[in-house]
């Protein structure tokens, strides 16, 4: 199994060494750090149950390269411990690896090193994805400073809207949408792509940043906490795609679902004003979209989230919670 | 549940960030290489369905250090994902989180990040472990070479008994165990100890090493197979514990069963015959029991266990297989 399905996707990673040994290894190039992350996805909570094997290896490396992506980290390679209901049918692999492999040179890295068990229980896929920055210019969610513009990047909500698809295909007639619309919602559910282009941008103007990942809303509350600052996002900069836009017009889902769904793997991020012009004129370049939808401010202006009206909304479930207790949907966010 | 139970076990590593960012971050000693390693445990497949918390905890961590050891690795941190089949409850996580300090203090290593689920499925904790070598001197399975003698450290077949007390505590009697014994056997399946202290010894003098998880004989066919080269056993120089030589002795287990019975997380080395009185040096100066138990030799010898009365001796399973069809006990190695 390890020659004819992992050891090719650790080809362009010396220190795999062909995935022969116990470990890999990692020669820090000369000024950098190592950012690691790691999240675990698994079928029945994280995806569909019975999703194709291809999209949920996708979405396992997607997930922790988010996490390195919004830390101004460029992806290295990657470590997977793997839990399979059953032993792996050579198609299953297939489709599984060919997943694996297309996200990967989506995001620039190589597998360095797994573990296959089997299991009881779901499938599921928990992988530690290492990146590189400059040493001790990794980004922090705590640095983020009144006076700084809130920026994220993309456009939030479309993998809620392609979750519900992907669950009810028969949604798509209702909300009006047409079979490109349709795919393009359920391919940013199934594929999601963390904006690596936007590292260098990231690195040179961003005082802090995080990823969106359980919901716009409830992300920009946890960066405010842990800086220990507040802030505001005004939903009418809020970007979203133009089938989003769509759906919302149709009235079937609310724009609070979507700043609430999570999964947007996005980043958010806080620029001091100076730097904004320059953040615009990188991401461009890049072609990576972002947007400027709010402010940090002190932490005595609390948190707040502005509607078009201009009034403050409240929220009943800002996001995602890995144990709410009830009503838990076999989604969810990392 | 972040800021109670798992930051006071990042607190020793600065780059854990107190587990309040997306990742953590490591920055390099100048003239080392960062190693990297993971393994996942999961209830019903390597430890007991219900297996006391804080023995999975132990387990997931030394499982990882394990590799670590065998490569010459000092640990330096590890990154956690567990998937919990319900939300947890407060003393559920003391005692896993108390099973992970023990290991982490006796490992020398921290938590430095990591991310919970809930899961329909079976308890999982899958690690990545970090350590720490001298540039380009991570010893590799694949440098043992003719002529060096082979060393494994510790004692064999103690975890293999130690399972088997746990499925049923009524062998002790069977065996003629006192107390003592059994409550030893029963440690060493449930709170495994690689080697730390032989580090030192490992990195002076090892040709090659790699770790004994999956059955000795298993995993010194995988070395030699690796290093393409052939290699004898003598049955008789493997070390056995006093308990574990009056089991065999009393003839309910073989001599067969403890070679290949898996996660003894001990260390098999190499060690080029110029360096072996040194390496005996260093690990009795480390407090480690090491024992020479064969050779390293020209791969057209072939790979030989060889029994007490001098016969090469065959094994029907040489080792742990992770997807053997039948059969499977709900035990099993890395």
């Amino acid at each position: 199994m390890i020659g004819a399905f992992w050891a090719p996707l650790a080809a362009g990673f010396p220190g795999a060494l062909e995935l022969k040994d116990d470990c890999a290894v990692f020669t820090p190039q000369p000024g950098t750090d190592l950012v690691v992350t790691t999240d675990a996805v698994i079928a029945g909570v994280h995806v569909l149950a019975d999703e194709d094997p291809g999209a949920v290896a996708w979405k396992a490396l997607a997930v922790n390269v988010s996490d390195l992506v919004a830390k101004g980290a460029t992806p290295l390679a990657y470590l997977m411990t793997l839990a399979l209901p059953e032993a792996p049918e050579r198609q299953w692999l297939a489709a599984f690896t060919d997943g694996l492999r297309a996200a990967q040179e989506a995001f620039g890295c190589h597998l360095a090193g797994g573990d296959t068990d089997r299991t009881p229980g779901p499938l599921s896929v928990s992988i530690t994805a290492l990146g590189s920055v400059p040493t001790g210019r990794m980004l922090r969610r705590s640095r983020v400073r009144p006076g700084d513009a809130v920026y994220v990047s993309g456009t939030i909500g479309d993998a809620t809207l392609g979750l519900a698809l992907r669950r009810d295909p028969s949604l798509a007639a209702r909300w009006g949408l047409d079979a490109a619309a349709h795919a393009s919602l359920e391919a940013t559910h199934l594929r999601p792509r963390p904006p690596v282009a936007l590292i260098t941008a990231l690195r040179a103007c961003a005082s802090g940043a995080m990823d969106v990942s359980d919901g716009l809303i409830k992300d920009f509350e946890r960066m405010c906490r842990t800086a220990n600052v507040g802030g505001q996002i005004s939903v009418a900069s809020v970007p979203l795609s133009a089938a989003a836009h769509a759906v919302v017009a149709q009235g079937s889902v609310t724009l609070a679902d979507l700043l609430t769904g999570g999964e947007d793997y996005q980043v958010l991020a806080g620029i001091a004003p100076e730097r904004a012009v320059e953040f615009e004129h990188l991401a461009a370049a890049a072609g990576t979209s972002v947007a400027r939808i709010g402010s940090i401010e002190d932490i005595g202006a609390g948190v707040r989230v502005i509607d078009p009206a201009g009034r403050a909304m409240a929220f009943a479930t800002p996001g995602w919670d890995h144990f709410r207790k009830e009503g838990q949907a076999p989604d969810g966010g990392k």
